[in-house]
C-alpha cells in the first residue's frame, strides 16, 4: 500500500495517524504541496482531482479523499462502529469538518503558517476566524458532553477533526475557552501509537 | 422519521430524492433558510451547526449532514454497495461533492438565483466558474467510462452529486461539452421514483 501525501498537511496526516494507531504498514511517498507537485501530468493521472492524500493499494487501486480513506483502512476495526447510526453519526462529523471546519482553520493556518500573514489577506484571515470559532463551538457542544464525539471510545470522527483542531494554534485560534476540546486533545494524546505532526514531520519530511 | 428541510437547498433535495427512490415515507418539516429559521434557538437545539437538512429518527434521535443521512437511508439497499473498496469510492466521491462541487456550484447558484448577481459578487461569482467547472470536469473524466460515479449502477454517490449538479445552470454553468455527464443527467432522470428539484417545490414549499 502506497499513501501520497505530505505530512505539513492536516488532512495527509489523519492517515499517518490512522497507520501510526492501526499499525498499518505502507510506503509513504512524498508528494509537496508548495511546489504544487500534486498539479504534475503524472500525478492527475492518478487523481484527476490534484490532490493529496491519495492511497494506492496492493492492487493498484486509487482512493482519494482523506475521509473516505479513513473509512476504508477502519473498516473491520475498533475505530469504526458497527452500528447503523453510529455509523452514520461519524459520517455526519466527518462531512462536518470538510464542511464547516477544514476550510477555516486550515486556511486560517495556511495564510498565517505557510503565507506569513501578508497584508492582503488580513480581512479574510478575519473572517475565518469567526467561522472557525463557530466550528469548535459545535465541537465543546458534544465534547462536553461525552468523551469522544460519537461515544464514549475513540472512532475515525476524532481523528478527522482532531487533524486541524492540534494545530489550530499555528492558525491563530486560542482553544483556552474551550475545556471539552483540550481534554479530548490531551485523551488523543495518550492513545497507544500517537503521533503529532511534528513527530511525522521528523521523519517523512525526505521519505 | 420526520426530514427539516427546505427544497430550494440541493443538500436537501437529496433527502428527498432518495425518499422518493425507496419510497420512505417521512415527514417534511418546512425550515425557511432565507428567513434563517436555521438560526432559531429552537432549531439549534435540534443541529447546534444549524444547518439544514437534519433527519430526526421515531426515537428521537438527530443525524445532520446531507451526505451522512444519505449513507443512513441507503445502509442495506442497492444504493450502497457491500465492497469495501466500492463504499469507500462512494464516500470518495461524497467527500468530493462537499468539498470541490458544492462550495462553487452551489454558490454560484445562490448568489445568481436568489441574489440576483449583484454587481458586488461579481468577482466572486467569476471565481466560482472556475472551480466549478474543475469539478465538472473531474466528474466528466469518470463517466466518460462508466455509467454511474461508482460502476455500473446508481449509488448514493451520485444521488450526492446529482443534486447541484441537475440545476448548476442555475448557476451559470453550461454543461454542452460535458456528454458524459448529460448522458448521466439523463439516465438518472428516468429511474423509477425519480422526481426533479421542481417537482417537489410544488408539493414541499407548503408542506
Ligand atoms: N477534501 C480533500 C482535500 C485535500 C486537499 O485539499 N489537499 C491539499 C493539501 S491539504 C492539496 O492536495 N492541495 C494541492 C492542490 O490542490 O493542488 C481531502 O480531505 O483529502
Ligand atoms: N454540509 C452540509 C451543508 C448544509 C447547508 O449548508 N445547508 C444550508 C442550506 S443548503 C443551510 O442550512 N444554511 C442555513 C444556515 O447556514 O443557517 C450538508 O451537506 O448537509
Amino acid at each position: 500500500m502506497k499513501v501520497y501525501a505530505d505530512i505539513k498537511s492536516g488532512n495527509c496526516y489523519k492517515v499517518a495517524l490512522i497507520c501510526s494507531l492501526l499499525e498499518i504498514s505502507h510506503q509513504w511517498v512524498h508528494v509537496d504541496i508548495l511546489k504544487a507537485e500534486t498539479q504534475a501530468t503524472s500525478f492527475l493521472a492518478k487523481n484527476s482531482n490534484g490532490k493529496i492524500p491519495l492511497l494506492e493499494t496492493e492492487n493498484g487501486q486509487y482512493l482519494a479523499e482523506s475521509n473516505a480513506i479513513l473509512n476504508y483502512l477502519a473498516d473491520d476495526t475498533a475505530l469504526l462502529p458497527t452500528d447503523p447510526m453510529q455509523r452514520a453519526l461519524v459520517l455526519q462529523w466527518q462531512f462536518f469538518e470538510q464542511y464547516s471546519h477544514e476550510p477555516f482553520i486550515a486556511v486560517a493556518r495556511f495564510i498565517n503558517l505557510y503565507l506569513g500573514l501578508p497584508e492582503s489577506r488580513a480581512q479574510e484571515y478575519q473572517d475565518l476566524q469567526v467561522g472557525g470559532h463557530k466550528a469548535l463551538r459545535v465541537m465543546e457542544d458534544q465534547l462536553s458532553q461525552s468523551d469522544y464525539l460519537v461515544g464514549s471510545s475513540i472512532t475515525i470522527a476524532d481523528i478527522s477533526l482532531y487533524a486541524y483542531t492540534h494545530v489550530a494554534f499555528e492558525g491563530g485560534f486560542n482553544l483556552s475557552s474551550y475545556p471539552g476540546i483540550l481534554s479530548w486533545l490531551s485523551r488523543i494524546r495518550q492513545l497507544p501509537g500517537y503521533k503529532s505532526m511534528d513527530d511525522f514531520n521528523l521523519n517523512k519530511e525526505n521519505g
